[in-house]
């Protein structure tokens, strides 16, 4: 019998924590979910992941190759070291990947969180037949990895495939990161739902009557609900965010000459809707010889992508 | 006495073909220019290269160490395979390097024109301190080419770093390339002198008089001339061209986590008018943790830049 190899996954939000033990072949086989308690620092937030992993780890009798840990923020070095994730006050810089393999005495690797879920793709979903691929998640943030050659593409210093901030407007809607006409600020969660709030009071949509019956939120999941109904203002406004995300991606596209597109987050979905106005634009503007090597896959990843990433980490590294 | 080592560099344009041999410290010690014949067809072309190349070799006593040769359109593969460079009619796929290669049974090295002037700046120029940076070549064209950890980022098939079409404005101006908002529409030479030409036609300027007086026409370099004797106008134009290049590379900054970029092409003579804005916007527009890192700097290799970039591909390869 060949022997199942297994890792654990790590995946530091800035509510909670979720920590699963996950085999090679994708399979969550325990789970938890600790609160984060970012608020009280970085000390605190470092006891909840050593508690939750001690907790996991007790009674389990699966060997762990090692442990990943996908974290908010930027990530750089060998050390796993920390740097201002956003939503964490007083973090400034922290070894944690460092802290983490003293106390649990195992190989121990930490990246970025839109990292880790590019890696997840990889090891365990939409990416594993690709060599070269950009990873988007569509969430409250736009984030992203880039995958070239199986490796990631990490930068200078660990913080590249920042997608979610490349200008698709260059004189367009200030973005809270400090800069003009950014993808995220268009199509972040956020944004978008501020966006649409603001049209519907000049817009006939089923979403008016939903939102003012007070039942329900204004929410990607109700646009998408008026848009199976044929709504045509929700039909619009997804067909606005494939173009947007269409263009931002091709600027991605050439400059990196990788042609391979994977799309996770809750945004995506939006499904069909999004993806054909997305592709099309793509395909409209990347150069010629890109053109029909274009391949825009939905993310495989849904529930649990971030343990599932995290733990990637551990397969990918080793 | 240290030997000095020699190479044979090929500029291969539109109109014109310029070859020289160069030494490692980038001096040319010996130089022609050919027509290319474009319009003939590539084997015309071949024909010219070969022609210019053994003219050059006559008489030569210097030991060359092979041959590198900066071609417009997409280069791929290790045998050089040039595909359809734009206004080369009826070329389609050629392996110029095999071609050249078998004629002068030495190493050659072919490469797409804007990677070879960034391959230029590494081995000669501006790039030589950097382990990391992105070249732009503000010209007719907006190029560029990607050096990572002193290597050249060339994507899956070799054609990345075609930043002239990251969209700076989604929905703005069509390009040629057959996309929308490409930065090299708004800045590309002959897109940029129309733009200003139309907006000439409702506003005051020294370029309104020098032009109508018969005596000069509309280029960058009057515009520059116009901006040295404080004309607002000319000043503003520059401005606006670099806000445009700063936002577009402030996308690539995010994406790469690249911090270092070297400006070439005329457009770049606008020296400190231009330079001012395009950092400032830069830095205003990428991640917090990459804007201190941003360094700018001009292009060193001027004149010859192409002959010295291809023959810099031999020192670079071998």
């Amino acid at each position: 019998m060949t022997k199942i190899r297994y890792s654990l996954g790590v995946d530091l939000g800035g509510t909670s924590i979720k920590i699963g033990i996950v085999s090679e072949s994708g399979k969550i086989k325990k789970r938890l979910t600790l609160e984060t308690h970012a608020e009280a620092g970085p000390e605190a937030v470092v006891q909840q992941i050593k508690k939750g992993i001690h907790k996991i780890l007790k009674n389990n009798d699966r060997p762990i190759e090692g442990i990943g840990i996908g974290s908010p923020g930027l990530v750089t070095s060998k050390k796993g070291i920390v740097h201002n994730p956003p939503n964490f006050p007083g973090w400034d810089v922290l070894p944690l990947g460092n802290i983490i393999k003293k106390e649990f005495k195992t190989n121990v690797f930490v990246e970025n969180d839109a990292n880790a879920a590019a890696v997840g793709e990889l090891i365990f979903g939409a990416g594993q037949g690709f060599d070269d691929y950009v990873m988007i998640t569509l969430g409250t943030g736009v984030g992203g990895g880039i995958v070239f050659n199986k490796k990631l593409f990490k930068g200078s210093t660990g913080a590249a495939g920042e997608i979610g901030h490349l200008k698709i407007k260059s004189d367009g809607i200030k973005c809270k990161c400090g800069g003009t006409g950014c993808l995220e600020a268009y199509t972040g969660i956020n944004y978008l739902i501020k966006i649409v709030s603001e049209r519907l009071k000049n817009n006939q949509s089923l979403l008016n009557e939903w939102v003012n019956s007070g039942e329900h939120n204004l929410t990607p999941k109700l646009i998408h609900e008026a848009a199976l109904k044929g709504d045509e203002f929700a039909l619009g406004i997804i067909n606005e965010v494939g173009f947007n995300v269409g263009s931002g991606l091709s600027s991605v596209v050439n400059v990196l000459d990788i042609t391979n597109i994977i799309i996770g987050g809750g945004v995506a979905g939006f499904g069909k809707f999004l993806f054909d106005p997305l592709t099309k634009t793509l395909r409209e503007n990347v150069m010629a010889t890109m053109r029909e090597r274009i391949c825009v896959k939905p993310a495989k990843l849904k529930n649990n992508a971030g343990i599932k990433g995290a733990s990637g980490l551990v397969f990918y590294k080793m």
